[in-house]
């Protein structure tokens, strides 16, 4: 299916290929897992991994072609398979990369068509990052109902082995910040556990696929205003999810936002949400003047956050969404403010 | 000290200021650690990241400088700063990145220059990927004493959780190759264990600096042949280690280490060899016709292969030396024929 329309781009774009680097987000998403290493080759005709004989994979679609002298072996292969007028993806190529693809080829940056192919989300990836979100919520609970932590980094420890004995990864380094920490919205955890909001987010990578969430909960015991502070996160969060919906431009929902944070609105830092697949930010973009739009196959978040150094408080609220027939919620932890205690 | 070579080098080649974006490995190798985002810019005067407000990174040696808005903040800020003719990476530059720096300044590359700086390691990193071969040996010998895995997958995620709880994490995907998969240098590790060679290869990362180290064990009893062939290339390792010295051109390395394969040499099909650091392949390279000299301060591994399709045979072993003052040799495990029993 994705595979379908890459050829019918090249036959559109006049251009024999579509010509991957390793490491390129793009490259991932076609061979449906992370890997390491070749060049992948889209032609009309076929799909070819051009790789090291020290590697043997098996990948569904593609058929892969060895090389023992890289040089010699690729202008031989190009040639048999007479590609000549390429799309790259110039948002994700190296410099050296780009001149090596220019000394073989004419080039077209392909970059845009692939960022759209990637946000229409296929079933099979969907699945994937259900699962992903199946996993977060899972070691979410766990890590409630299990509360021994002393520090914040025992908590991102604690997320990383549990998500391998789930079979599965951490999609990012997770970002736990406490008390005063939760004011920067991307800390990174250290510091020992004391009293105040703390703000858990992680993400799970589930073949190749990303979750993204977060939850605040508070340790100790919460003021009143802090409570009323939580409930009004909460609530701009779950007011940006009913507003969704497909066709809506993401710079739309964002000035939303900005309206529930009303008076709070300095206190809201970063964007809304962005898109999740095989990277942790893909399309839509969902920030201020986005002009990204909501199309039917996206998956994203929404997160709101407060972060007021004043008073050296933080709240961030994050769920994933997809929008397919219908709207889901695919993240399903409780936003109840949870209390817990130190040990 | 690396500071102080970067100051020199500004000097002498009328530079304003080396820039680097977060994720090249050089952005790494000055902050110390693992870091997402952010430029660096070292200056003759100062040490600087411009980041972003959403992080509050305490980072040695280094002045943070927060922007609210981007592109305006940046350009007030090299304004400021007086910075125009800089050095670059085009080894790791993405296209977009480098467009971005030509828009603001006169570059010229520097990679070259960081390279040959990364290769010639600080005691400091020395120390810190001693610690991760110290984690390394501690991991090998544990998968020795708790042989109850059932597949190469069950040995990838052991390592993957010894490390954590070790407080450090893996370098790279481990590559575990078992029986006929052995003869693939790169196998992903999925099958089931049985009777044969099995080729354990992976490394450690600490505080951002990589160890790398193979050893292959025998699952089962081996016949007298395979001992044999094991010895040899063991012998063949022990042989190269003895030969290294500073000075020391790696493809002349690489001819000896062919010498020494003899009528086998058409079964070693990878490099000899190559740095580690903050990267898990940095300088020197030690492959056929490498032009890099091992350098005093050098660390690098040593790594023949043995892979014979025919007969279904692989077998490789590594170590990490280090070129100090005196040749070290950092992995420590044992090379005795080590066989282990499927349960």
């Amino acid at each position: 299916m994705r595979l379908l329309q890459v050829k019918n781009y090249l036959q559109a774009k006049k251009l024999d290929a579509i010509v991957l680097f390793n490491k390129d987000p793009n490259f991932k998403y076609f061979v449906g897992s992370d890997f390491e290493h070749g060049i992948m080759l889209i032609t009309k005709k076929n799909n070819l991994l051009f790789l090291s004989q020290l590697y043997r994979p098996r990948i569904k679609d593609f058929r892969v072609v060895q090389w023992k002298d890289f040089k010699k072996d690729f202008k031989a292969f190009i040639k048999k398979q007479k590609i000549k007028r390429v799309g790259i993806d110039n948002q994700n190529l190296l410099v050296r990369q780009k001149n090596f693809l220019r000394n073989h080829f004419k080039t077209r940056d392909a970059s845009k068509f692939l960022e759209d192919l990637r946000q229409n989300k296929t079933k099979e990836e969907i699945n994937r990052i259900k699962k992903a979100c199946r996993i977060t919520d899972k070691i979410f609970k766990s890590i409630i109902n299990n509360f021994k932590f002393k520090t914040e980094a025992d908590i991102v420890k604690y997320i990383k082995i549990k998500a391998l004995e789930l079979g599965a990864e951490i999609a990012f380094e997770p970002i736990i910040a406490n008390a005063k920490n939760a004011v920067v919205a991307h800390h990174k955890p250290s510091s020992k556990l004391r009293k105040g909001f703390l703000i858990i987010d992680f993400g799970i990578k589930y073949k190749g696929y990303m979750s993204d969430m977060t939850r605040t909960v508070y340790v100790g015991k919460p003021s009143k205003k802090e409570k009323e502070l939580y409930e009004k996160i909460k609530d701009i969060q779950e007011k940006c999810i009913e507003k969704v919906k497909i066709g809506l431009r993401a710079g739309k929902l964002y000035d939303y936002s900005l309206k529930l944070f009303d008076k709070d609105k300095k206190y809201f830092v970063h964007g809304l949400g962005h898109g999740i697949g095989v990277e942790i930010h893909e399309k839509p973009n969902l920030s201020l003047k986005s002009k990204d739009v909501l199309t039917k196959g996206s998956v994203f978040t929404i997160e709101p956050g407060y972060y007021n150094k004043k008073i050296g408080i933080g709240i961030r609220i994050e769920d994933d969404i997809y929008l397919g027939n219908n709207k889901e919620v695919l993240t399903e932890s409780t936003k109840k403010l949870i209390c817990v205690k130190l040990k």
